[in-house]
């Protein structure tokens, strides 16, 4: 059954939010993924934010470019936590994403992470995150990810002497 | 009956938004005032936008600071035209507020003005104006508005001279 | 008869202009457009404003770049409703059209909407609301336009799950 | 025995900071607070991060200002959340503090919320929200806030009203 | 008989302008100063530019604020020199300003000087060059403000030894 | 005999300073152009700038990128009036550029044009201004420019028609 | 003998700079101070910078606010590294200044700090750092200084338990 | 023995910060270079910082991008001097990196340099300055460095002549 929710306002979304879905298939985080748009289907995202307690989800990941609005209405709409994505758009470059996604009035969190693909990747580790403070096996599964990423770091200093 | 309904976000809006009634008041143009929040009464909003049409408004003007999503999201539940005025908030003085209305997706326009009091002013007179395109006697109280304008600069200018 | 007027400062802003263009025709409303120049044929601009609402037009969208002054001064030598389009400029992306529009001073509005082709396209979409308000077949062109979005999103559904 | 520790950069952060605090004492979750400065005293950073899950924390919440290392240093040595509040700097307006913050590399996220003293208030609430997610309790505990919040709505009304 | 013309858009502006005044006057350069608002009383514009140069004028310096269009709409209609002071704005502190107004097409030129009082002093003084170029006196006068600016260093230099 | 002098900081800015060149060319001014870095050949740019008046220049234009010293340096060396081009650097695309030209404090003035090729075109013209409030041919080869400009308008219309 | 020089564009940025020189001090190192003004007094500038390594300077501070040229065109004058301090401007606060100094093209580093008096004292810090890795006296007294900084952090939790 | 150490966050900033290690190489300056990321090998950072002095470091030059911690984390945990390379960013083009090392609190500086290569080359030869204002050789062999950048010039201006 999926814990994490991972949502978008577009298609175009997904080749930036895939990465939050690919860190979470990698901790072995059951999710689900849809398309949900704050602005085209404003009632499909108020049932979404309404349903997802109840079947069982513990955090939202939405993802949005441009005047972000899908992370927090869908905020609005539950006391989940709900972690916010700035998908990079053409003109700002996701300045103005970023704006309005993090910039929420007390009452109503967003937890942002980075602009674009980083961002989205880091949003699914910060989703395994909470989990993994209730839950021994995903904390486990984040530490090997952080050991692994030690080992990145290895690698490169062997590039780097032969560059 | 009311053509025209202004809403914002919070009370604290009030002293900017009371910008956009003044002008009506002074067009002659009825309208109606309300606080909907985006993100603390977000189903009142949903409402406010699906009977707007149906009571008879014309126009929507909303108000909002900060990571700002009652315009765009009226807007999505509506086809009337909406005005988005961005409040002056605190720590980033209202870039935030410009690009969380003014950046909308393709598909979901929100007409905006100018941060602050000069922007709800200008929200006003914009929705006399859509109203005055179809409305002789509107059209009339907006040339004298801006004839008065015009007498405005002959004040300054003597003003000037003797400075 | 044309009842929106939509002009650019130069041929180079018709590729993102076409798309108010597009969408006035998907929606069966008449328009007529043209360049007009705000820097080198400022008496153009200011005959036509001051023709707008004498030959029919309710509505004008103006779209330039840099310092755009093209939908503030129209919008100056007209009550009509002027809707300004932030075309991108090539070093600053599009925040100087932007601020050089969005910032109009108290007392002469222009209704903004996002920068590039989203913002054209929504400049067509506000007109027709304007339009829309007052007119229940434009008003029913905008809802069956409306649906055809929600389609799209059921489109998008199938090509996320099938990703 | 506390489940979030508040750490900021600085005594003059408190003032930002009481704000979380506040939200924690008011929905009854256990918390401690401390100065602990990323540049000042990077070993009790680090210490401070590599004890927090063995005592039971489940969330770090870390405030700084400027090039606001903190919440970033704390994630890089634990993988519990940690949310970043970035403290309004002086000249830049807490626009430094906020890049600082949420900008982070693929690999070590932290959920960034506001600038200032309204993002301090949401860290407190997403703590809690991540917190609610696994503890009953404190999801009917928010619940009950979101409420009141709907109650303070309705107050302003009355406020509109009778200006 | 003025060889300078200065304008601004409001009465607001003076506060700002009058510093190029001052230039003027110290330098001994004969000048004019009015009233000239691009939105309000734009043919009023077109008048000013069109006899400027029939009126003896050789520069034009013109100082506005937000959706600055002032001095590049009287660049439009006029060869002579037009200098633009960018006035501070309420929100954006004149970020606006200036890019509206120094962000010109190919075409049109506006010379565009600092943010506020320090770039109105600018305008008087780049005016007075202009003129310098060609005229003995102006240039020695400059000369002359030239080596007080030089003096007024040394004064500080004692002010910084004493504190 | 030159009376303008293009210079520049690097061989690299010339594909940006050749728009000024073409444009004095193009209105029969003479000119000599030179690279002269600021911070690579300071003696260079000071010499410059104290023998420009006496061999003749009326005006000298300067285009540089990144922390642009080069226009304010030379100003404060001479009382001929200085145009600055913000050349388009890599990073921030020009904002460095500009506000490191734009931004001079009271006393020293730049005429700052718009970042990149259309501000060095405007640059161009806006020397051929100042030489043309002196020199009535110079005025009437810029009364031809304009018109130019405006045949070109015509052009862009039977353009948009045939799109 | 001074081995640090400190100076500034005008006794207005006395109150910035105040703070490097309150920093040498306490760290025991001798400096001079003086107004040198890149736009007032350049050639005052090139002397200084020609003569500071002879006379036994090892680093050079320059602070300087808005188009900020000083730091720059001293570097580009001496092979001494110079550490350029970013003072608050008025209307763009000091993100003008930074970028001014910050953005040096290849070839002419300038050693940047923060904007403002938090700056000024680092550059003071990073002055004796630079000493400091040749001068054992001068490493103790940076180790000192920063065992002081500890020592304030204790007392700040002191304050914030009785908060 | 290295004097100069260069660090960077990972293989990626390889690119931009190779040109510090050229510039070194040029100038005779041993150096070592190493991948230390703040964020995935936190403790070898302080480690190498711990160890820097004591192994006969002078210098640190450490490049980052994004939310850039590594210089200012490295500068916290010795009194080396430490210079930071802001490497540009996808999103904001190197905005956030800049920020993060520069805007450093008061009590532990950083060396900031421009954004990119240029900047990369640029803490080179800064690394190179601080040395040579103690040892004679590296002073000389940045005279001639410099001597080479003027003769570059020369051959810029026979390009453009030809051109």
């Amino acid at each position: 059954m999926a814990v994490v929710g991972v949502i978008m306002g577009s298609i175009s979304d997904w080749e930036t939010m895939k990465h939050a879905c690919d860190v979470l298939e990698e901790l072995d985080i059951p999710f689900e993924k849809e398309i949900i748009s704050a602005h085209r289907t404003p009632e499909d995202m108020f049932t979404y934010a309404e349903e997802a307690r109840g079947k069982g989800l513990k955090v939202i990941i939405a993802g949005a470019g441009g005047a972000a609005h899908l992370p927090g209405m869908v905020a609005s709409k539950t006391t989940l936590p709900v972690i916010g994505v700035p998908v990079q758009s053409k003109a700002l470059q996701g300045l103005d994403s970023l704006l309005s996604i993090v910039q929420m009035p007390g009452g109503v969190p967003v937890a942002t992470v980075a602009i674009g693909s980083s961002g989205a990747k880091n949003a699914g580790l910060l989703a395994a995150e909470m989990l993994g403070a209730f839950d021994e096996t995903v904390a486990e599964n984040l530490e090997n990810y952080r050991s692994q990423m030690v080992d990145k770091v290895e690698g490169m200093r062997s590039d780097l002497r032969e560059s």
